[in-house]
């Protein structure tokens, strides 16, 4: 078979990210989403009332790194065609519902909590630039151990937009300086999944004490006199600017239950 | 005046290039070129006998990153017409000449040297790519304080032909780690004149032991805590090459007289 019809007949195959959509749907996918189907890209959620959603945009269109816009809904629409057949109510395995920055609820459908009020805002993750990252031969220690990339909360100040300010979140992988420097190459082909990374080898410098002991996911599987620390913008922040900004309401992703979308990863590279 | 306007009239301005060649043609510029007809790609010389020429030649095939060919001429002819109105012959303001690996002549001029044997290859140098990084505002500090730029043989192998062999020389800039993330992805683009760094950080690895002590060019003009070390491949690589293979005869540029060629830099852009 040529190239050409391979291609063919693996775009044109059944397609897993709607079939996923599908089961998450109906309550039969509530968990991870890690592994399901490769290739297309998978997003953070961020559901806002459409009083902040004009700020909240704002904040996402002024740090670009970690809040990298992938997909923004009408108000009170839940759908999002240019991702996919989508109905943002009920399409991810499991959501956070936050009260006046309190998790309440971690429930499968938000069909009950959705109003004509409520604008969608779906991001970037990391997961599209690891994808390249592994094809490239890039160790990715948490995932082969199976344990969640270590993430930090920086001294790096995001520009702020109304009420929604704070310091970016990064995550961290570990990597020898050569492939750190593939890695800076192949992710800045992905600015709409956080690009290049912004800041490597000298933790304190951002204000990160200690690299064993991350704000958010495990500890670094793996660390070498060979191996430098590599940090990426991460699409924590936006949650966590969210959640300080102590809104009467949102709605996310429950971290690792994300939109499966039709876009595919190779879509997103710039060049 | 338009965009395009401007640029055309950039473009068809007095070639300071070529009246840089001329007057070196007329032994009238014997000096270092840098700062010379800026925008233009300046190379790096290096003519062998027509029997070393074609492991030369897959030489630097096979290590493009210290030797990236830019031009190369037919054999005994002395112009490189992709290059400019080139005389290979007169056109550097100053020559060195090896003899079993012993440099005996600093000539302004070889044609009395030049035979029907004679290879020349001109390879790209970090200038094409320092400029762009100035351009973005990274700190260039031995440009800032007119030194040379530290340069160390390392312990990486050069992949050998014929009598070629031996370790690749580095060139060694200090930045901020965001600085450096840029200067990567800058020279990326280039891959003709080095591409992106080799290694950064962690200079043991790669067989420096005190970055105050370069092999060639003068020690790094500031060091502080918030700066990395960054390795580029260098140009140096090659003539240290060629003068360890000890050939009856091998004649490069003396360091800083380059031939400037009519290229822009800007040409060599990959994408």
């Amino acid at each position: 078979m040529s190239t050409v019809a391979a291609l063919d007949r693996h775009r044109s195959a059944p397609n897993p990210a709607h079939e996923a959509r599908l089961r998450a749907r109906r309550g039969e996918l509530t968990g991870h989403t890690a592994g399901i189907a490769p290739g297309f890209v998978q997003g953070n959620l961020c559901i806002v009332e459409k009083e902040y959603a004009t700020d909240f945009a704002a904040f996402c269109q002024r740090n670009p790194k970690p809040c990298p816009v992938i997909g923004m809904s009408a108000v009170g629409d839940p759908s999002l065609p240019e991702l996919g057949d989508i109905d943002i109510r009920a399409d991810l395995p499991r959501y956070r519902v936050f009260r006046n920055g309190d998790c309440v609820d971690e429930p499968t459908d938000i069909r009950d909590l959705w109003s004509d009020d409520m604008v969608a805002f779906v991001l970037g993750c990391s997961f599209s630039f690891e994808a390249p990252l592994i094809e490239a031969a890039i160790p990715m220690h948490h995932i082969e151990r199976d344990t969640v990339v270590p993430m930090f909360r920086t001294n790096i100040d995001c520009v702020p937009a109304g009420p929604f300010k704070g310091k970016m979140v990064v995550s961290m992988r570990m990597m020898t300086p050569a492939d750190a420097i593939r890695a800076v190459q192949i992710t800045s082909r992905f600015p709409n999944v956080h690009g290049a990374p912004v800041h490597f080898g000298l933790p304190d410098q951002i204000g990160i004490a200690d690299i064993m002991q991350p704000d958010y996911g495990d500890p670094p599987p793996i660390v070498r006199d060979d191996l430098v620390p590599v940090f990426w913008a991460c699409g924590v922040t936006p949650q966590s600017v969210v959640l300080e900004a102590k809104l009467p309401l949102v709605i996310t992703h429950k971290p690792g239950s994300m939109l499966v979308t039709d876009k595919w990863n190779a879509d997103l590279a710039a060049f």
